[in-house]
């Protein structure tokens, strides 16, 4: 039964997916792989619940999630893997051929909570999405026309998962931080950052230049594996550090 | 580059497939994961050539060929295969799970040109069409949800033949019999039994009750793994034994 407990710790989460039927058709190949937890972000067209193309699925798209943003929908995940069909801009990231992955996710999934990350039909993941995975996959689709249709590009990585029923691996003992002690380590990296004037804190030029460092630093958590209590500790270090170097300003004005 | 001249060798059929969207999915497929050569029988819907689902596949769309029947589609195949969700009544057939036929199928394609059958959405190949078949194949899903999309059973069937590229074999010398061979050696192995007695050749109870033998009969050849050559020799005495019947016939009238 560990291959139970292993597809039920998976996460599927579209991110905004604008073709109804495409939502269908992910939600009909989950079920087909007993895959059962599927997470929307923003879908573009709300009613898609009563997608036709769930066929026998019907009761997992009822049950699907909604969030408005990437890091809620994984904020319960330790391990958050996003899906590729670029091969360039991933230079940030480790991009793992679909079936070198599955080694890494069985092992994962073996002790705890995975997202799998697809992007919508149009342009795939952007690049703040990416920045909240640990590593990408891709599929092996020729270079000339890499992108897949949404709810195949699902069934392909959900069947290398059960693919070979012997690949279910056994827990280790590291107990990996879940994305939501990840993201607030992130935050409060860039606030500290931001006080120690690595990052400009004017908020003009923020809004511009900001967000490619804000990228950087949050794949850098992400590059960490941290576990749950180191993530712990170094939430501590760095509470400390901000309350310290608010005090000196303060003392110093 | 023998893993080109694979996929060069391998023929996607559609049977009898219902909706055009889904024609044009297995095409999108098709062309991500590099075979071209797509064949549809009897579709429901004649203007499939159209479909928008076949994103960046439309010249393979157009290039689709088609056929009346399933023989026709398969003639110039040494290796017809069958996809299945179901369990039971490939009782007839040698059935391997998708990962496991991954094998086999690149020993074929390493020589010669193998078909890849998918049936409607609705029933999959009926008895008729997997008598055609050497083997099948199944896509492991859950017992609870076999029935896949089309469109998603083609991309996960063709993405088993790409994933590991170190999965293209060596050619063997054994030269198998073409599809049109063994259904010429069918027909007249059906001759020869019905003029022997051993069938019925009276037409009124024949078309009722003939079928399931002559599905048999179909299988049966199959299995035998004949070669060119070896096939070529029993036509002939095949042949051979029906003049003789038929002269002794006219001879004792």
């Amino acid at each position: 039964m560990s291959t139970n407990s292993e597809s039920d710790r998976l996460r599927v989460v579209l991110v905004a997916p604008r073709n109804p039927l495409n939502i269908g058709a992910a939600a009909r190949a989950m079920s087909n792989f007993g895959f059962f937890h599927l997470r929307v972000v923003n879908p573009y067209e709300l009613a898609f619940r009563e997608a036709r193309s769930a066929v026998g699925a019907a009761p997992l798209l009822a049950k699907a999630e909604e969030f408005k943003t990437v890091a809620e929908a994984i904020q319960d995940c330790t391990l958050v893997v996003g899906t590729t069909a670029v091969g360039q801009r991933q230079l940030h990231h480790t991009v793992r051929r679909l079936d070198q992955a599955s080694h890494p996710l069985h092992k994962h999934l073996a002790k705890s909570r995975v997202a799998l990350l697809f992007g919508s039909e149009k342009r795939g993941l952007s690049n703040e999405d990416l920045s909240h995975c640990h590593w990408l996959v891709r599929i092996p689709t020729r270079e000339e026309h890499r992108s897949m249709n949404l709810g195949q590009a699902v069934a392909v990585c959900l069947y290398e998962l059960v693919r070979d029923p012997q690949a279910a691996a056994k827990p280790e003992k590291h107990v990996p931080a879940t994305a939501a002690d990840l993201e607030r380590l992130t935050t409060l990296l860039l606030d500290a950052l931001r006080s120690s004037c690595y990052l400009k804190s004017n908020p003009i030029s923020k809004r511009r230049s900001a967000a490619p460092t804000e990228e950087k630093i949050r794949r850098l958590v992400r590059r960490l594996h941290l576990s749950a209590s180191d993530a712990e500790l170094t939430l501590g270090i760095l509470r400390q550090i901000l309350w310290k170097s608010r005090q000196d300003n303060e003392l110093s004005h």
